[in-house]
């Protein structure tokens, strides 16, 4: 008899520094995907909703919600890095590449950049560069994470330690705005909003109107339409097991109706163009009504261009308490506030002011 | 610091007889809406779901469900329109002007056409007429509503007083059957009834035959890809604070449900012509299980057609109760009966039976 | 006053030996319904979800998954075949004969070939052969069922029995592996797995990682989707009075979140050619977690082809059990075993290993 065709998952004995991995189970993104996601998380941004606006502002098509891309991609590389995963610790140095249109298929790539064995032997850190590439095999987007993963056996011989070095952000010069674009035409008609780059002040809060209750099948849909196989989102009946006692939230999931809560303030915020890093501060349940602010931490010129800027964002998301109740995201003994479930880092491109 | 960029919605002093609104956020409709619309509701109109009857019928694709075109014009207006509304209390003189196909994109446009301060000085009544046009510029539908909308101060001087005449019915002569139409191409072996134009009296009524359950996450899930931001729909934690204690399922999904449950005995009205007017007369929740039933109020032949007709309808729809225990949909009192949600006046188009 | 014109569906004395029925509402599958059926189900079999690799294993685009073709097809006979059954009693003999593309218009077909009245008179099983096409009146997909249905009038005349000669099996002598496909083209870079034909064993057994958790909303929507409008699946009302009293999971459903579940172990069973049989041997309700256990039955060679093979399997739907627990599929007094709910005998094709 064959040993079980049904794999485990990788552990951390299986992960060797330089080892790359191909992921299986490439997938073409169509009008379905991007309808589902605008269904599943209310997004509303027109670049991505309407393909004539998307072509006044130079693209051929309208373009892939970069979550949805990010969330396809991050989802092929589930099976062969966090199955076995203990905690996702950390993202950094994701960056946008390219612009994705319905019909491209995206597969995708991780490089074993650190190890790092935990003092229990029992798991140990695995940090992964990912990268994703359309079906001309141009990248369109790239990462860094890490994650916990079990050891399969206590006793395995600890690898080297490699820690990688790693930006705490994305420098404005390493921000791909496509060279043909044309954000000025993205008219205040069109998003609902004439506040411009020049608009937003470093140090500005911004707490969004709205707040979205979820739901188990919401999330649940989500995360399959990502084919992010991770059980945790899935398996009732082993999360009754768990510390939590329940199915956990895809945490992009997470990201996503925040980022789509944020429209209202950030109606220009176009493309995202980085994430420079992020963290899921306490897990997220069915349930859950969240609600979401932005403080914007700095703004950007971006090198040869006058029409376009960045503005480096944190995004915080908030479950089961309205915005104004938050005076810190952080609890007085310094942890993060316990309705606080995201704290992410990113940048986003938006329209500057004309100038005559 | 600048203000707040989260704003708040429109109150009634912000509306202005005669001012226009070029509602933000246009939107391309595609088969990803159409697969999503059908798997919301379970609409199975053969004009919609499939192209070659479509193309057999005269169009050159399938069309747009008439009330997924609806859902989706409609909530390009409420963030201007009714986001601070206490109450959407009527429509009148709804009218689908043209097919709409997937890859259209619809941008919506509304003028104040009237307004009443309540006595209380706390609210008021506006009125608009809103009109949706595809992408090029073509007018495909176009409806007044008026809804209760909240002052932002009590002590604003009021408006003069404006109450549009609005028609009680759209004639048969304003309704818009596409000229090279071929309804008679509207095989029974293709819709599942020989029942035609011809076969409906007024007075008849039709219980239609099957019950649907709503969840929250069907609600949402429709109400998000219409991408109506309406807070009572997704805010439990806001929701169990007001008088209704939980989120309301938006009307336009009860309509669907309705429509789509009453296609058992009106298999061949194709198409929607018009909406009269109607009311949501109680509110319905997650867990309510939805019936329809069908009155016939009139049966109008079409100027300058022998092929088609119009069949004015009633729509109740009625909750937690099956139809044939609904015999008045009015209470002994005249007060719409509890168990009654939806009452819907409309009208549809029907081929008639082929004359030698 | 016309009768009602909300049919009742048809009993038992409706059915006519030699009937053919052509079951309305023609269906166009789109990139929507492919997303949707991934979003649904987590299926993420390659050659449906990516266009390239569809193309390099000879297909003129990525195909419709199997199963979703099945549900479509097989909700089309519903309202006819099926809407007053008192049980769905087994299936026989399903190939599917001609890929479905995206784009691709389902029209069905049934032929009533058996008729057998129970001797409580009440009720009978009937007996049909159905039919898929295709917009070009290609078949796609054939199967027998037989049905428990009620009599209108246990008065009626019984009619002659006649119970159709069914295959235990499809052989592989009649399963229609596509003349130009190059099934040896799924590299395992694709998949996830080299695992080929070669080293699938009979009596071999596989448990899959996996579970999935059901909720209403989406077995609901599953449903709807196909256009399948058994009530059982979504009147609560009427199922609370019931003996299950509550919803039932569409089996279909079951079918396919069972197979998506059983991707992990079988990742290069690119395509389903033919279910020998089958039965729901346990009703399945929103809440439950569903894992899979697979048997490989047999392993046939494909005439004139050394690049595919065919594995007869045996797949098990598991409810709220994990694969691990369950020793036998049936209990101790050999009724099946309480936490079983699916015994498919199915059979699909798979890249043989290459040889120099």
């Amino acid at each position: 008899m064959p040993p079980s065709k049904a794999r485990p998952g990788n552990y951390f004995e299986d992960f060797r520094l330089g080892a790359r991995i191909a992921h299986p189970t490439p997938r073409t993104i169509t009008d379905g995907d991007c309808a589902l996601y605008i269904a599943l998380t209310g997004a509303r941004g027109p670049v991505h909703c309407a393909v004539p606006v998307a072509r006044a502002m130079g693209y051929r098509d309208r373009t892939v919600d970069d979550l949805l891309l990010f969330h396809v991609a991050f989802g092929k590389t589930v099976p062969d890095i966090s199955l076995n995963a203990v905690a996702n610790l950390g993202y950094a140095d994701l960056r946008f590449l390219a612009p994705c249109y319905p019909g491209d298929t995206i597969r995708a790539e991780s490089e074993v950049i650190g190890l790092r064995e935990n003092a229990n032997r029992r798991s140990g850190v695995v940090y992964v560069r990912s990268n994703a590439y359309n079906q001309h095999d141009e990248p369109v987007l790239t990462w860094a994470r890490w994650v916990m993963v079990h050891k399969r056996n206590p006793e395995s011989p600890p690898p080297e330690t490699v820690i990688p070095s790693l930006p705490e952000l994305v420098p404005p010069a390493a921000l791909a705005v496509p060279a043909d674009s044309n954000p000025a035409a993205l008219a205040a008609a069109v998003t609902g909003s004439a506040d411009r780059w020049d608009d937003y002040e470093p140090g500005e809060r911004i707490d969004h109107p709205s707040g979205m209750t979820l739901e188990e099948s919401d999330h649940m849909l989500a995360t399959r339409l990502y084919q992010n196989t991770a059980r945790v989102h899935f398996d009732e009946l082993a999360m009754k097991r768990s510390s939590f006692g329940r199915r956990l939230v895809y945490g992009g999931h997470v990201i996503s109706v925040c980022r789509a809560l944020s429209y209202d303030g950030l109606e220009n915020a176009y493309a995202i163009a980085a994430i420079n890093g992020g963290s899921h501060t306490n897990p997220t349940f069915a349930g859950d009504t969240l609600y979401a602010i932005t403080e914007v931490r700095d703004r950007w010129a971006l090198p040869g261009r006058t029409d376009v800027g960045a503005l480096r964002l944190r995004l915080l998301g908030v479950k089961n308490l309205v915005p104004a109740e938050l005076t810190s995201p952080a609890a007085p003994d310094g942890k993060p506030h316990p309705n606080v479930v995201l704290d992410l880092d990113y940048t986003v491109f938006m329209p500057r002011k004309s100038r005559p």
